[in-house]
């Protein structure tokens, strides 16, 4: 199953299903149909189906889909079978919460290291996790086979940073420094602008 | 102009619009064109003159916008010219980044408030607004004039804040808390999902 065809909606979504799929009594559901998923999720069926037609193969009519191959589908569209490892670099306020943040795990993704060139910061962990200094991203990223890469610093070191992390052999960024970065056309950058959302909220009720 | 008709993609477009117009040499632009903008800051012709249409009148043909009105019609739009306030419930690592980031003013949106029940988090307030006991947020959003407020904590007190919220005269709730807020029909939410991106760029790579 190509996973690049999962939109990010239907991505997002796909978490519900596994959990309530997980939940289900063990022995009365060898086989579940959309309808019924739909239903008690209060989703829209067209939209259940169309989600999972994306990460498994169609389920039969009538009987729908064999429970158990449809959560091994959903795992592995979600990567929760084997986490991807990510770094961070920049653990300030904002580097530090998403350190602490449980969420990422449920969609494949472990933040395994934190760097920073603060020896402040550096001295001061106190965070459940690693958080090493900048000169061994390189080193760190290579050993670990790191390929993701999160830049939480302001917008004036950015690109430096994402120099780095490009040196270190890291091939997807999620910036959240507001620039744009200059990266080679097989990067991935995946821009976050955590103002919008709040700006979309005053928009709407402004009228 | 009605600013409820910008969408979320337009929105997060204009604080690059006005940062340009601001920028040019002043006395050398009484008018300019989409076209001139777009080459000038490398976007598509049809997505810059769009975005203009959504928030200033027509611009002349071969004359463009007049450039005062421009800017003014995009303060307008962005709210600059009156932030509106916003407070924050969860004073935790993420509340206390977004307490920092100076980004929203940008979009017309300042947080002014923090509220928690944390007695040690007040005590250790270390940002550089107000962080006050929970108790208080009914006083204070009717005492500012609140509509919109952010839900930082975790999902299990995320429905509770949420009432407060509600109760304290809040119709915009931007939410960080992975779960579903039961509200009524004229009260706007924005569900925030930070893992969802980052999934995303794992999803592509994993190909």
């Amino acid at each position: 199953m190509e996973r690049s065809n999962v939109t990010k909606a239907t991505l997002g979504r796909l978490p519900q299903y596994l959990q309530f799929l997980n939940g289900l009594p063990p022995g009365q559901y060898d086989h579940i149909s959309a309808t019924t998923i739909a239903k008690m999720l209060s989703l829209g069926e067209v939209q259940v189906r169309k989600d999972l037609a994306a990460i498994s193969r169609l389920g039969k009519p009538k009987v729908g889909y064999r429970t158990s191959e449809l959560i091994s589908d959903l795992e592995d569209a979600l990567g929760c079978k084997k986490l991807t490892p990510a770094i961070l670099v920049g653990a300030g306020k904002l580097g530090r919460a998403l350190l602490d943040y449980n969420g990422f795990e449920e969609y494949g993704v472990q933040i395994t290291a934190a760097f920073d060139c603060n020896e402040q910061v550096l001295r001061m962990n106190k965070t459940s996790k690693e958080i090493l200094p900048i000169s061994l991203l390189k080193k760190y990223c290579t050993e670990n086979g790191i390929r993701i890469g999160i830049i939480t610093v302001g917008s004036g070191s950015a690109q430096d940073v994402c120099d780095q992390m490009l040196e270190a052999g890291i091939t997807a960024i999620w910036n959240f420094a507001p620039c744009q970065l200059k990266v080679p056309d097989n990067v991935l950058v995946e821009q976050e602008n955590l103002a919008l959302s709040l700006a979309h909220l005053n928009s709407q009720i402004s009228k």
